[in-house]
């Protein structure tokens, strides 16, 4: 691990507006940049059809992809099996935190895990306590639980001012998955 | 131009947060995965050495980008040079927004040209009206100006909640460049 000098950072993107998922792949792409090794997983998300996976197959030496949800919660079928599979990639990640073999661990929209009590946010507040002190750590989704913004060192809200859906026009490949 | 049926979008990244050029690092690689055709040009950063600029040279037949600027204007040493770079930055995103070559131009760090007079706004609404319906154009940067705001169909703040800086955490290779 070429960056154990740095602290590692908790980073949050929340909030209602667009760019939560974006930013934590630009991060991604930022960090490959300077030859870190990043884990970046995805909690609700289950399909590998979107721009951001194919495109971060490039990076398949520095960045370890895992789509790991079911698809969106709000509309699920089944939410024992979606409880499941958050569980499932909650463990994933945490073996990964603790591991200190990863620069940045990166959980994409994990925020509803633990919203939806699937994750128990005090296992999370644990392993991010005691995790590896070059371990950077970035969480996304919306509505970032209190507990989880006082740990952190950097926390950014989008704020929705506009977006084209109210108007009408549909989501659009290459800008929203 | 496999995206000309789409409509293209305006997209604006503001606000004081961490995220802006992140989010539009992350926006270019999510439209590269899908094949788009990229443009990004970056209005104040002056050096290539960054890890967005080092990662995303993995997508040199997608994305081309510019770095244009001259570094950070508030600590210039020489203003009529800052301007000439914006101008000739400008210039150049101006020709490749109306020449319909790309399905989408990025404008990384622009509000800053315009809101030190460095580039006419109104210059800059009459191209954006005009340009091909397919491209999309996204900008970023602090204080966007209202009447882009009002043109634009997607617009996210990022509002700063946190930031390492506040606790006397240097600025870190993989997270700030």
């Amino acid at each position: 691990m070429k960056f154990k000098s740095q602290k590692g950072l908790l980073i949050i993107f929340t909030g209602n507006g667009k760019g939560k998922t974006t930013c934590a792949i630009g991060i991604a792409i930022r960090a490959a940049g300077h030859g870190m090794k990043i884990s970046f997983i995805q909690f609700i998300k289950g399909t590998k059809e979107t721009g951001e996976i194919k495109a971060l197959s490039r990076f398949s030496d520095l960045i370890d992809v895992k789509v790991m949800g079911r698809g969106f919660t709000w509309k699920s079928d089944d939410l024992s099996k979606d409880e499941k599979a958050a569980q499932k990639a909650w463990r994933h990640a945490k073996n990964l935190i603790l591991s200190g073999d990863f620069d940045m661990v990166i959980l994409d929209e994990f925020t509803y895990a633990i919203n939806y009590s699937m994750v128990s946010l005090k296992d999370v507040i644990e392993t991010l306590t005691k995790r590896p002190v070059h371990c950077h750590v970035v969480i996304t989704g919306r509505n970032a639980p209190q507990k989880l913004i006082d740990l952190a060192d950097l926390v950014t809200e989008m704020h929705e001012i506009k977006h084209p859906f109210k108007d009408g026009i549909r989501a659009q490949r290459g800008i929203e998955f």
